[in-house]
């Protein structure tokens, strides 16, 4: 089997504050902040963080119904998603439906910058949320 | 300030049953399956994931009191540590101790393949347990 898989896209980081774990990840920890983004149809907002290489999302609630507001009340801050890329999502999908896979996603939907994505769910890969991509 | 990080060197998730998780992750979702390797001192057993690029760490405890019986009791199986590569450990973890970075490991202790490794405390990184490791 040919394995689909492009490495890892980004690491997702739910916080509570994201001026707060801006500066945390930015003047304490060292590493590099690069691009944010706010997304006011999801709620969020996110900064980009970069590791060396691959780069890490932090991703706050910016309502209280937010897609990752549940999470935090529940989690709390820390580890939320591992993104891979793929070069073929609707045949990954078809493939990872095929095996028996738990989706959340069937159809792909849209992602940033004219990618598509979709989430399997994290009962199908032992507790892990796992995001693929399709960059354009 | 110039970074001193050289990227994701794998990502941790702990897992309840590592056969039962590595049939998931080569035979179910696709990804290549690495190494394995036992370490009886920790209590755990690691199965090496390759993602076309960074890899993951599958961890399964090997006895009650291994170091992620805890968090698997508490949390579940799922994400659990991201490791950071940097080219000088000793100077890192000197700087993040000056910036007021709560460390678990203030001196560096062997890993694996005669890396250096510590890691920061979760408290110190927004809910994220952050291991460093400079490669030999």
């Amino acid at each position: 089997m040919t394995s689909p898989y492009r490495g890892i896209e980004h690491l997702g980081i739910v916080v509570g504050d994201l001026d707060d774990a801006a500066h945390t990840y930015g003047e304490v920890l060292g590493l590099t902040l690069t691009g944010r983004e706010e997304l006011p149809e999801r709620g969020l907002a996110v900064q980009f963080v970069d590791t060396g290489g691959t780069r890490l999302e932090l991703i706050a609630p910016t309502r209280a119904d937010s897609e990752v507001s549940g999470f935090l009340g529940k989690r709390g801050e820390g580890l939320h998603h591992v993104c891979l890329r793929v070069d073929d999502l609707d045949a990954t999908l078809a493939a990872l439906e095929r095996r028996g896979t738990r989706l959340i996603d069937r159809i792909p939907r849209p992602g940033a910058q004219g990618s598509r994505v979709a989430f399997i769910h994290p009962k199908g890969a032992h507790g892990v949320l796992i995001e693929l991509v399709e960059k354009r």
